[in-house]
Order: C-alpha cells, then sequence, then structure tokens
C-alpha cells in the first residue's frame, strides 16, 4: 500500500502526539452526536529542508470556513482542521479593514462601531456560544505532511455512522521526497533549479476502506477545465466507494456547485442572482443538503 | 537589459494603473518629507495559467510590517507594498485569537476586553492617528508580476534623498514564463509534473541606477547557511552599489541581524535576553539604526 509506506517515510510532525491527544478528548466528550471533520486551506510542500520556498495550493479556506459555521448552527458538532493563516469560522467576517471596525471610545475603551454591529453581533454571539459549549475545536497545519498525520488520526477517531467527513482542504498532489530536498535554500547563481516532484498516494482509499469506513465520506474536486469535472467526480467515487463527491470549477466555485453522489445522481445547486444579493452564502446550501444525506445515510445504518 | 524583457513579456496587471495613481497622489501629498517604501512578504509563481498552484516563498511579513510601526514613529511617512494576507502594522497585534480578545457588553455591544486594553489600545490609538493624518499608505499584491510593477512605479515615483527604500519582501528568485505555463490545472493522471523554473531578473540594479538613484536604498538577504551571508551581501553591494544591505539567517532572525554598509562596515544588532523579556522588538533596533544613516545620507546630499 502506497501510502503506509508513505507515512514510514515521513515520521510524525513534533507536536503530533499533542495534538491528536486534544482531537481525542474533544471526539470522547461527544459521544452519539453527529460530529463533522472539515478540513480547509491547502498544503504546503517544502523545497528546501530548512523551508524558505515550498509549493502551495490556492485556497482561501471559504469553503471550509462558511460551512463550519452552517454546520454548527445544523446542530453538528465540528472538528475543524485547517491551514493556518487560512480563513476560520467566524474570524473571517472580522478580518477585513479590522481596524476601521473598531472605534475608541471615551479615550479609554475599544468598541466595534455601531455600523458595523448589525452584521457582527449576531457573529460573535454564535462564536462565543459554540466556544462556550465546547461545540467546535480548531486544529491547524501548515505542510503536507502535518495534513496527511492529522488527516488519518482523526479519521480513525471518527469511525461511527455519526461521523460526517467533509474533506475540503486543497491538498497537494504533488511532494518532494525529503531526501531529494535541498539542505539550504537554493542559490540562484546555480542557474533555475528543476523541481522534480513525486505523487502523493491516494488516502482516500484508506479513508473509506480502513480508518473510516463507517463514516459519510464527502470528497472535494476542483477543476478549471468543466469537460472534466463530471467524468473524474465518477472515477472517484468508483475508486474510493464513498457517498459523495462534491465538484466545482475555479471560476464558478462561489455561486455553483454539483453534488454526485455513489448512484450516480448528479444534482446542481445554483446561487441565483437574487440569493447573492441577499448575501446567501452557497455553504448554506450545500450544507442543508449535505445534512439531509447524512440524516437518511444515519437511519438506513440502524 | 533582461529586466527591460522581463518587463516587455508580462503586461501589466489589470488594476495597475488606478493602484499606482493612489500611490502618485499620496507622494504628492507629502512633498519633501522623509518617505518610506516597505516591502514586505513573499511573491507567488503560478504553476498553471488558471492558477490553482504556485510556488511561494516563506514569509509572513513580520520584518516589514512591525517596521512600518517603528517608522511611523520615527516620523516618516510610509507606504506600505505587502502580500495580501501577510502581516500588516498595528493589525498585526490584534490577529491571534481575536474573537477571543472581544466581549459582549449589556448583550448589545462588542467591546475589546479590559485584559487585553493596556496592550491594545495604544496600538489602535497610533493606527488612528496615522491614517486620519494620511501618514500611511497600504498596497496589496500577490503574484511576483504584481510585485515588479509595483516596485517598479513606486521607486519612479520616489526618486529624491527624502526617500528610504526598505526592500524587506521575500521576492521570489524565480518564475515560470506564462508561454511554458499549463493552461488548466495539471493532471495527477499525466504522472508528477517536471516544473522548470527561469531566473527573475535583478531589478535592484535597476532601482539603483535607473528608477530610483537619489533615494537611500536597503536590500535584505535571507539565507539558512551562516557562512554565505556576509559574502553575498557584499557582493550584492558591489554589484548594485547601494547604500545598506540587511543581512539575517532563517534561525535566527528575530533576535539578530547583520547591517552591510556600502564600506564595509559590518555591524551587528542583537536582542539580549533582557530584551526579549520586555517585549523590544529587533525592529525598533534597526529603524532607529536605519534613520540615522538616512539622516547622514541626506545632510551629505545638500
Amino acid at each position: 500500500m502506497d501510502w503506509e509506506s508513505f507515512y514510514d517515510t515521513h515520521p510524525s510532525p513534533s507536536n503530533y502526539e499533542s495534538t491528536i491527544t486534544t482531537v481525542e478528548n474533544f471526539v470522547c466528550s461527544h459521544e452519539n452526536k453527529k460530529m463533522v471533520l472539515i478540513t480547509s486551506g491547502g498544503t504546503t510542500v517544502p523545497i528546501e529542508q530548512n523551508t524558505v520556498r515550498f509549493v502551495d495550493n490556492f485556497s482561501l479556506g471559504t469553503r471550509g470556513s462558511a460551512s463550519a459555521e452552517y454546520f454548527l448552527e445544523a446542530g453538528y458538532i465540528v472538528i475543524f482542521l485547517y491551514r493556518s493563516n487560512s480563513l476560520e469560522p467566524f474570524v473571517r467576517h472580522f478580518n477585513n479593514s479590522l481596524l476601521d471596525k473598531l472605534e475608541i471610545v471615551d479615550d479609554k475603551l475599544i468598541q466595534v462601531k455601531q455600523s458595523e454591529l448589525d452584521t457582527l453581533f449576531p457573529i460573535l454571539k454564535k462564536y462565543k456560544d459554540a466556544k462556550n459549549d465546547n461545540r467546535i475545536l480548531t486544529v491547524p497545519f501548515t505542510t503536507l505532511i502535518e495534513y496527511m498525520w492529522l488527516l488519518r488520526g482523526s479519521c480513525m477517531l471518527m469511525d461511527t455512522k455519526y461521523s460526517l467527513l467533509y474533506l475540503a482542504a486543497a491538498v497537494s498532489d504533488f511532494y518532494i521526497p525529503p531526501n531529494e530536498m535541498a539542505e539550504h535554500k537554493v542559490q540562484s547563481r546555480d542557474g533555475p533549479p528543476v523541481i522534480a516532484l513525486r505523487l502523493v498516494p491516494k488516502v482516500l482509499y484508506a479513508v473509506t476502506h480502513i480508518w473510516a469506513p463507517n463514516a459519510y465520506i464527502i470528497s472535494f474536486k476542483l477543476e478549471t477545465d468543466s469537460g472534466i469535472l463530471e467524468q473524474k467526480a465518477k472515477g472517484a467515487l468508483i475508486k474510493y466507494k464513498h457517498q459523495l463527491v462534491i465538484g466545482n470549477l475555479l471560476h464558478t466555485r462561489k455561486h455553483n456547485v454539483k453534488l454526485i453522489a455513489q448512484n450516480g445522481v448528479i444534482e446542481d445547486i445554483l446561487l441565483t442572482e437574487t440569493d447573492i444579493k441577499k448575501g446567501i452564502e452557497i455553504e448554506d446550501l450545500i450544507v442543508s443538503n449535505v445534512k439531509a444525506k447524512h440524516d437518511q445515510f444515519f437511519e438506513s445504518q440502524n
């Protein structure tokens, strides 16, 4: 199995044991409740061992961070496995021009401006409620290796029908083996480097067959070429035998996704102009749809 | 000149004209005042034309964003040319666990918690003052091409002895020419791609000789191998004839930098354990030192 040799040759990151213990404690404190693992953001693949340069995947983490909010609203317990510095649920609404949303009051206090309160108050309220009830755990990663270890560890802790795995992270397909990495920063005087990449093993097979075969599993496909999206999604469902692929194209992903199910049924989720003007996010519709599918799956397992 | 052909083959980004007009208006509104251009954060080099993957440089933007605060304190007008989503002056102090720094008061207001006020109040005050006085302009970039155009445009607007160019961004040494880029996302079924990179032309020569020969110019060198740092810094000073290189090593850059001057003098700036415990940032010391050097340079040009 090529993923086994991948884990054999890439030892766990230094903080892995303590992080996965935190995840374990969180999972144990919510037994027999619907729980979702959301992966979000891109992974990095270092080019040098002392890392200055790396290959990255494009992902702000919008899909994952927005979905986390709607899953909490739908009653799920949420584990949010995300790329450091990518968007986080709730926090994402505060990020833009943060300091311009704040004002100094009476020369001694800092408040969110009145004009921002209508939007930000309910968001902060939901965040505080979720934190106080311990309903969300956020776990950061940066490199592909960190992601691979945390994914395996988390999936193995969530192998029940209560679990939904919502694998939205943009994971690198490629990596550079440690023994082929330069130790120091590659010097430009040596001429431009040629970076030879290797294929990352498809761990989705291990997720669906070994680590969490009892969970409801959703993978994501992002393409730029509409001609190959459905065919690639169907190919993945045949190969990995999981429940659902959510397919999207880079340039329309904010208002259009396709849900491709194991039985071949394809549903289109489309935001209308009116939806967009109202500020409705497509993740709201995705999560409603996915929750219904997980409910049905859950019942069928009884 | 290889940088000329680089600009010829990479047309300006779509929003370039309006951005550089904003910079021009800002510069014109501060005639005959000391002004610093700070570049900060890493650049991306897309691997595909419809960009999903890119090669990135490691940089949170700590050096640039912290320095911007100290330059404002030292009386400079600041243009902060920074990578989108990298650290920004003042904002950086609010980023970590932002929502945990906020509390809901009387079920209708959002305030910064009392326990955070001692730290955050003076920072927000300085931010608001700088904004109200129009003393800072922030200009974001993402790709190498955006950076290259904005750097050239800004430097050409700042070709006076009042200007200090503080080029702290981690700019890629390599790029992939547009005609060699894949149009769509590289497919993994075709096997791992081999990425052939080209050398980015050294525009520092153009900065010092053509775009801003009258400014005081500082470049930065980040290495992982201490054995080559000084030699590379001196090489750059001979080649580009600018005033100062600030050299640092990846693993000690938060508490040790070397200032290597055109005349060969090397100064070490070192934070002591006591400094670190007091919360002193090395950028505070760097900016004081650099300001004195720019003052002296300024006087010598009269």
